[in-house]
């Protein structure tokens, strides 16, 4: 079976499965305070273009998530994001576990826009009793998005207004940054990132690291105390040079992006070659992510060979399928993959 | 100024009140421990038509919904509720507070179905991937609802039967029972609620009480130790006799369904009036609480005399406002005001 | 049968039932926004010789150290307290479902000293891993204690000095205040505490209100958003006047420290007489809690007349009991129990 | 420098890292439910000797804790440990962040005993007003303790009887855990672990591997569910098989055993060795932790070749150092490290 389902489904690049064996048997400090991580932080911010930024390193991307928000909100205070948003529907309640409502806006294609954004802030303060109600503190959007899609810069530029003004952080997650900074079209940058959020991540686990997320934080407000939160959540690693020397490989060349342009060029292949065939996509994505509209039977036909997502069900005869790219995947299967189809 | 914003703008019911003042140099056991909790217990079960309940007195409504979810739900366990719950947009998170997302979905007139319910449930086990997710476990309803409707017995059946058949607690918000199970028309009775609910409760600040909710549990997994939820959400008033005074007054004669029906009769003739009038509704209430929606020239001249609560924007020149009745509503003022509109 | 176990065990002081029965039926805005709860506060701020201090009124004192603590806190940082503080031991983990770990320090008689919390605060600074640690940010204290004994003036100065050098807050527990500020030889007032301390409360519940706690808020920090917390936290009254107007009773006149002084006399009637009956105390308190030892047979014989909360066992043939007198305490009674021990 | 301050310096035993290099581009589906897993689950049962335990992969050792302990306890529950016990110390109150008080008995040697255990359950059931107090519900011990000492099978199985009798959850934090099974003169082993505790885990991350806890669970309350649990805190891995992997090379063959015999052998020559130079031990350690008490002349001079952990302060001449042996510890190290003490 040929796996697309998702873009974890290998290890890590070689060239950081590398880094790990050359440095096995050397000793360091633990908690992320040796010298791989203080060198991929070096990294991060230079690929950043700013030193002004902490940098974190964690273990996985819900783990993330939760850590972040959970540093950014006080109790009464919630995190705005898009309906379909991963912290609102694929983590379990992780942020409300740590006591924040997820305050879910109607998504468009997995984005909210800085309009949106201002409507939630202005109608929680127009109401005279607005104690009664969560207060929305922070926004949270992914890029891509789990839907595939990206912001334009503009969009970013409009969003970082109006946090601006209605004093709410901006967090991005990045899980799967590096197929969206690669993307085709794309005018956004890691530097974009950095100077326009308040905190995001950059994601390892689905790009090529065996796992690991490294947080970027720019304002100093979420900078303060943030390691004792990453060790009260559990993400602390003990091992912490493991993280730096992952990021480390991917940032000290430009093999992050690399990897992405990778995932994105073979999934716009099969974007393209799917589309001659005259299927139906159900979300126009620049990504390594893609939702094709499938006859059923085909499917059924289709999984004796490959493996994919099923998103949601179309109509009766039809599924949405996700295939997924990654830094691993091989040209010749997707070759055989448009064969099939 | 005639309020009609709420139905809390009063004290008690003078023979409520009395009860305190009879007593107040007695001596007793704290905590709900005291022979006058004990005896409104005793009524209450009476009331419900069943001895087999637990019955608790907690101050407010918040703290009641919280700690009955709390005590309700393992850590990754929601509550299913309308999008317009209570619990969902007025308690400041207190649910998230304790760790649970709210399960908002769509509601009809503040209200949802057992068929919501089944699906919300059946996607959710459906999903291969659920321990991604929050495990819905509890469903909350409110009655009336937060806009003035009642459920019909037959609506709560099939609840109680999705309930049973997918392993949710069902729960039910009476802060305004009184007047839910007072109006024309309902074929509701608190026997009713007492048998087909897990838990719900009897609410005495909006009807009579100065303060005051009574919990009536039926299924013995949630009276586990339920005392010690109280007393660690802060809702276990020393002087808990208090609490069984003030219900040992509205259920020992039948003043607890007179405050309802007078609440709702004068609602009716509210309704009736302005109908007349050529008023429209923005919901058809048969409670307590009526949503007129009023052209805004004319509703600043009626805020000369009376406050209402500004519920939503109707359009450019309309607004929907809330006018309360209450148990404490004088008959002369619904004359005054329906002369005035 | 009499009893002594504890404060509580009567309703109001009759001048604060007065008041309630007056306004029964006035009609005001809710959630402790209406002019009785400002006027309270009014009467507070004189009493505390000092405007810029917030006024808050709550239901009980559980709920208000909870929400005052929550208020305080960040995820990561914990409350130093006696290792036989109210919050360690009787609150059912009510901070630490907020979140936050209790730092028990061993206490002498109830208290804790600025030395102390100097120690804790510099060994956790001291430490290079302190993000593996919980972060002491605030110090909880009792005024009286739980064990009836007073801080000194000096005592105050010094914990505040401390609080000062370290960045912690300092919150004191008042809920039987009226008994610590009218004690004999007591050098520490209201505006003592008001001026030394980040926050405080004065305690209604067990010094002739129904119920009711008043919070005093001095450090700025502390102010922002309060509502929010009380009402995610179940505590904002919907009839909050009901809390105004009881403090008011206490507050525009002299009422509160007469309860005080009225408890605490009688409270030292009681020792003097058993003094010279013979008895030994477990504890020297100047405030309404006595810990008297008592022979086992002699104890067994007191309780056919009077209730007592048993303390804990001296040893084979003793019992510490602990003797409360109130603003409710009759004389004649106290003379009773004087005659019979 | 030679590092001897812990036991997480180095990477993972080469057997360990070959394994994730031998299959780092195969493709498998995520988070625990590859092949890899599930061997390794079956070597684990293999290694408990029982069939009748759920085995669990999680990525560090206060994400393990936490995660079991919430599993555990209803919210108003705590876990009962020693004062020196991990989570009461070194978690950042990651127990307290999940809502539970952690309640800390005094530890003999990091140890608790069934008589301490059962002293804190009826003292707590014989308590009147028990719902106003935390709940004991769960006894944490750790095996080595955090001073490296290990409870007996006579102690295993007192505690065993008394959480039995209790009604309390026993579970073992085994993060050291080969090195105690490892030690001269114990007679636990893991089958004993198994059967004797409700919950227990293999540590990994000090013991050869990457990073990586094994949960084994034995009793039916604590099975269900619990992937939401992993899930919901973070802990859920994404590539979950490299947690499968590395603890299918350490339970393959005899390495997991190999690896602490190795770092006992080690630390007992160390011990032999300073005992004989006439050095003093804080604690009568048999596994790979041992706290030597050290002139601080002698320190200084010692630390331009070697790391230790400071412990602490022993009395103005001398300090307490921790040296960790491991499973990467050379003998030409210790060798030296004699030499010069």
């Amino acid at each position: 079976m040929i796996m697309f389902q998702n873009d974890y489904v290998e290890g890590a690049h070689p060239a950081v499965l590398q880094k790990l064996i050359d440095t096995n048997m050397e000793q360091s400090v633990g908690y992320g305070e040796d010298p791989y991580c203080e060198a991929a932080r070096e990294r991060i911010r230079q690929a950043a273009g700013r030193q002004d930024v902490d940098v974190h390193f964690l273990v996985g991307g819900t783990q993330t998530n939760l850590t972040v928000i959970d540093a950014a909100l006080r109790p009464y205070q919630g995190a705005l994001c898009a309906q379909t948003g991963h912290i609102n529907v694929h983590e379990t309640g992780s942020v409300e576990a740590c006591g924040h409502k997820v305050l879910a806006l109607p998504g468009q294609d997995g984005k909210i826009t800085a309009e949106q954004v201002k409507e939630a802030h202005d109608s929680h303060w127009a109401d005279g009793a607005r104690e009664h109600m969560v207060q929305p503190k922070l926004v949270y959007i992914s890029h891509p998005t789990e839907l595939g899609t990206l912001y334009t810069k503009q969009e970013l530029l409009d969003l970082r207004k109006v946090c601006d003004e209605c004093g709410l952080y901006l967090f991005l997650d990045g899980a799967r940054l590096a197929y969206g900074l690669a993307a085709e079209g794309t005018d956004v940058t890691l530097a974009d990132l950095a100077a326009l959020t308040d905190a995001f991540y950059i994601g390892g686990t689905k790009v090529g690291a065996l796992f690991g997320e490294c947080v970027v934080i720019r304002n100093p407000a979420l900078k303060e105390d943030f390691r004792y939160f990453i060790k009260q959540k559990g993400g602390m690693l003990a091992k912490g040079r493991l993280l730096g020397l992952q990021f480390l490989a991917m940032f000290e060349k430009d093999l992050y992006m690399e990897m992405g342009h990778h995932a994105d060029r073979l999934a716009m292949k099969i974007r393209q070659g799917l589309r001659e065939k005259g299927y139906r996509f159900y979300i126009d994505s620049v990504t390594n992510q893609q939702f094709v509209i499938v006859e059923n039977e085909k499917l059924k036909e289709l999984e004796k060979e490959f493996v994919f997502n099923h998103e949601t069900r179309y109509d009766e005869k039809h599924t949405v399928i996700r295939i997924c790219t990654s830094w691993a995947t091989k040209e010749e299967n997707v070759e055989k993959l448009l064969e099939r189809f």
